[in-house]
């Protein structure tokens, strides 16, 4: 049993964890643009560019980026190979959620997630929600697969800082958790893999 | 990449924009109501009116209008052949979304939808729930089957009102986002279908 | 046509309600508490006495309660058995719906129910997000398997007591409508099973 409300203990925190600071897991993160435009070239990743700024002032020791173009098969083939076979325990994507023929990035995610986180995803539509109704509009989703943590975030730059700052204090908890082995206090490169 | 957030451009609204008015999608609408009482003919379709004129109000170009008794296959057949045969660009369903056996018009929903849109029932949800903690009952759907917008709205022609409100605003945004094609201006009675 | 709003009409209640007070519904209440530790004997099921609580408290007739480690299988199983095969039309999981590897709840819950009611875990997500961000880490479903109720809490005492309260006025509603066999006013120890 576990539990990520305030009241739960944290009993396998390890030692990243300081006696002073509150735990910080220590994120290994990668952003994944998912645009035909900018894989094409034609386009400047400027949203890939807001959420690696964000992740490294949120203290990730890295940030890995790829462009891929809206297409499904390819979006999904890039996240599991970012959560299979590195390090990496969080994945943002941008771009790709929205209404048009092209938009598959929620299916590609969903296709890939073995556990949906989905509160993450509902948090950010509720958040822009109560900015402009078209934040209903928003396609995107949260999940698990493995030790990795895939969220769906917006395409606009704008949209992208403005729903990172709704999950910025709990992802460092979240990722946490998620590298919680259950007592070993294994390092997240250490940790084992389905 | 596509976004539907404010900040988002708009490149491909088509002719259908005029240089004064802001772009407002040609919806091209159906109602689909679900009930066994409506289709034996022994209860008036009043939820069904009432969506009617909402959309009539929005600006529809049509109002097709559906009567349905509550079994998945049927309604699931009805929602395929209003996405897939004609112009019809939304789809509100009104009832079934409850918690009696009969209640199966997220199921039949689920079935059709290719790509799912949850911000859309989750907003209509969080807005009801400021009014009614009954509004968590609502098991209602909503998603995209290849350019057409499918939800499912509530059966009383009270919460059809209220719900269209959540959803009034945001809804031209979607559609038109939906209907464009990725640069060929297609006007929605010729886009394509899958 | 069913419908949870405040202004639908409320026909097949029954015999189980009185003139002057409201229709309740009479709970047949289950209580699984997912927990290897608490399986293994080392932990207390603090959680599951205070579901057990506050579900008497709700007029509860009966409240059975298990015990199950963090397997899917296993809660699934146990999940299946009370949905088919007693008289119980509401089941509260507690535990296992955070980010660690060995937290599979909701995984076992979406595999035994057939109609997902996703507004009960949007709403209490919703509710906790006002009080802490790390709420929307909460991965609990809720819904529906023939005429009962699946719901998953969290895994803490405080938190259970936290979100019950959050559904506590809407579940004697959702179960009255769940058991309502659709005019013949059964009574639920005699509703039809799938």
């Amino acid at each position: 049993m576990s539990d990520s409300h305030p009241g739960a203990s944290h009993e396998h925190r390890g030692d990243v964890e300081s006696a002073a600071a509150p735990a910080v897991a220590p994120i290994v993160a990668a952003v994944v643009t998912v645009s035909d435009s900018g894989f094409a070239g034609t386009r400047e990743d400027t949203s890939g560019d807001v959420l690696e700024e964000l992740l490294r002032e949120l203290g990730a020791a890295s940030v890995e980026r790829s462009l891929v173009p809206d297409e499904a098969e390819t979006i999904a083939a890039r996240l599991r190979e970012l959560a299979d076979r590195s390090a990496v325990n969080l994945v943002l994507t941008t771009g790709g959620t929205g209404f048009t023929s092209r938009d598959v990035t929620p299916e590609a995610t969903r296709a890939v997630i073995e556990r949906e986180a989905p509160g993450i995803a509902e948090a950010m539509r509720f958040v822009s929600l109560q900015k402009t109704p078209r934040a209903m509009l928003s396609r995107g989703v949260s999940g698990l697969r493995g030790r990795t943590l895939i969220i769906n975030m917006p395409g606009s730059p704008r949209a992208c800082r403005e729903q990172f700052e709704v999950i910025r204090e709990a992802l460092p908890h979240g990722i946490e958790k998620l590298l919680d082995s259950g007592g070993d206090c294994a390092r997240p490169d250490e940790s084992p893999r389905r």
